[in-house]
């Protein structure tokens, strides 16, 4: 099985892809230490809840691999420093918060700095390698769901490059398409960055699957003509009550999926849940004004325009018909499930 | 008050604004024959529906000054040969076959040729006046629908330069802000040729209103966090059950207004209205690939890539609260009172 990686720790560094750069080219970047990897995330190099959460952990890795103390409270607040620097990246994406988090627990329960070293790399390692597992697992849970002559549509990137490997939403479509089954696909080229036209197309191009790129405010009409049945997207943090963050223009396709009669499916590691109860708007991020007044680079708009940037919105729960995770499908009623879902995880996860 | 034209016929010859290479350049273009017409229409340079329908009637008047013949029967017969060329522009504006259809009355009713030129010359002249008085009133009637402090939004460009003058949709939201009224106004960029971004905005800016520019998948989410309350449209093509062929996008806003609570309102003069009882949806144009694998000439997606392309879309009547038109605003239920409007509209007007 295809399992080329889209992210590693090698000798202190981290090797990853430019997304930024794609489909033009496929650079492979280097980091050095975590003020890169945080430009990285930052500039979109690097995009993806999945695999800005493994960029993070990597980059404690980093900082961790290099430290010069010998005491072991000050390597811990060392690494808290660089931590808070990461966590200032990008609001939106739970899986950021959940893997810093995650690395800066291994490096408290450590005697001195030799055993940080050793349980921060580990850490990052195993969290890296359990978003490979994890994402394996829930392409399967994943592709269960489309069958023959269905016709699905995705919005923004949610393939191996949002991930280590495998993928989500995209994943899930690519393993049915391998697995025999065959359908229509649809992408849209989710402005303003263009994650579906450049990236979606760059990978289903690669796995060699037909589909079609439409623009995102075609959804409705080629929803209705194309008869468009179940749509597949990742997530960005999933809340207990069922609400989801994802891409901006999720929202909508949910809505007119609703409306229209397809389905609506969020596919997303657990690392994706946030305990709190209730969707909290103040965590999605609004980034720069020239990412809508220009489209790679080139202006499209008159100069001195006001702008609204939300990179991301908050699909709520009744426009989800099921959230699928590495441990199963997640049914309605979402917050009883999703409840009984992260108690059965925490207590059984090896995570 | 403001009329200044976005087209004109002089000497025999037609004056217009280039509007794709807006918003960068103001080049007039300056058209002498009814195969530049038609490229210009075909190019977006001239797009529009009721600005194309008076370019329409402009090229035949270019044609019927140029006539060398002096049988009126072979003159009409040329002119039917040119309108059958400019009826394969674009399928979908119905004001283009409508301008069209009337220029070719007026020729038939010739006796001779110099007749037929004079007739034809005049009846396109009209069909431009026309265009503005409707236009005029239409802005008033729409502008009516606006309150302070409302939360507007609009789509793709239906200001003057769509039209020979006013405006429609867009039209209205600036007489409004003109006439003294204060509310927030969201435009969306309006994917692939972005007249939103490119044309509304110029259009707004040159006014001098503020407003905010959005992608097309940013509506939702917006309309949501902003309240967005009332959502102006222009119009195609009107079927006679009150369904509206508009530029794609349109039908999805539709459908996201009616979940989250706004208003949504069409504004078109009644050259737009198709008697066809019900909506035929091989109208829908579906245009060029590239269009939406580059952006302004930048290729955005990878080579080889398929796309779908439907330029237009049609928002069934459930979705609209109401049609404004120079004679009034039309009210549900739309099949009765499009009918009514529209017998009262042939026995009246000067059309």
């Amino acid at each position: 099985m295809y399992e080329k990686r889209t992210i590693t720790f090698k000798n202190g560094k981290i090797y990853t892809i430019d997304q930024s750069k794609l489909p033009k080219e496929e650079k492979i970047i280097v980091l050095e230490n975590y003020k890169e990897v945080a430009e990285a995330i930052k500039s979109m190099k690097i995009r993806g809840a999945p695999i800005i959460g493994v960029a993070c952990a990597f980059a404690l890795a980093v900082e961790a691999n290099k430290l010069k103390l010998s005491n072991v409270k000050m390597a811990i607040r060392k690494l808290e420093k660089v931590s808070n620097y990461l966590k200032n990246t990008r609001p939106t994406g739970k899986n950021l918060f959940w893997a810093i988090d995650k690395v800066l627990e291994a490096s408290r329960n450590s005697k001195d700095v030799k055993t940080l070293k050793r349980n921060v790399i580990r850490t990052a390692e195993e969290i890296a390698e359990n978003d490979v597992k994890a994402n394996k697992k829930l392409v399967e849970n994943g592709e269960k769901l489309i069958k023959d002559g269905d016709v699905v549509l995705t919005h923004c990137n949610s393939g191996r490059l949002a991930t280590v490997a495998y993928g989500t939403a995209l994943g899930s479509i690519i393993k049915a398409w391998k697995s025999g089954k065959r359908f229509k696909i649809f992408i849209t080229e989710t402005r303003p960055l263009l994650q579906g036209a450049r990236l979606t197309a760059w990978e289903l191009k690669k796995e060699k699957i037909p589909f079609h790129l439409i623009t995102d405010n075609m959804v409705a009409f080629v929803m209705k003509k194309e008869k468009i049945n179940k749509v597949f997207v990742g997530a960005d943090r999933i809340w207990s009550d069922g609400s989801v963050a994802n891409k901006i223009g999720t929202y909508g396709i949910a809505i007119i999926s609703k409306v229209l009669g397809s389905k609506f499916f969020v596919v997303a590691p657990s690392s994706t849940f946030d305990l709190s109860l209730k969707p909290n708007e103040t965590v999605v991020e609004f980034r720069k004004e020239d990412e809508v007044t220009s489209v790679m680079g080139l202006r499209i708009a008159p100069r001195g325009v006001k702008v609204l940037n939300p990179a991301f919105d908050i699909t709520p729960p009744e426009y989800i018909n099921a959230i699928v995770t590495e441990k199963g499908v997640i049914n309605k009623p979402f917050s009883k499930n999703i409840k009984k879902f992260l108690l059965n995880y925490r207590n059984h996860s090896n995570l």
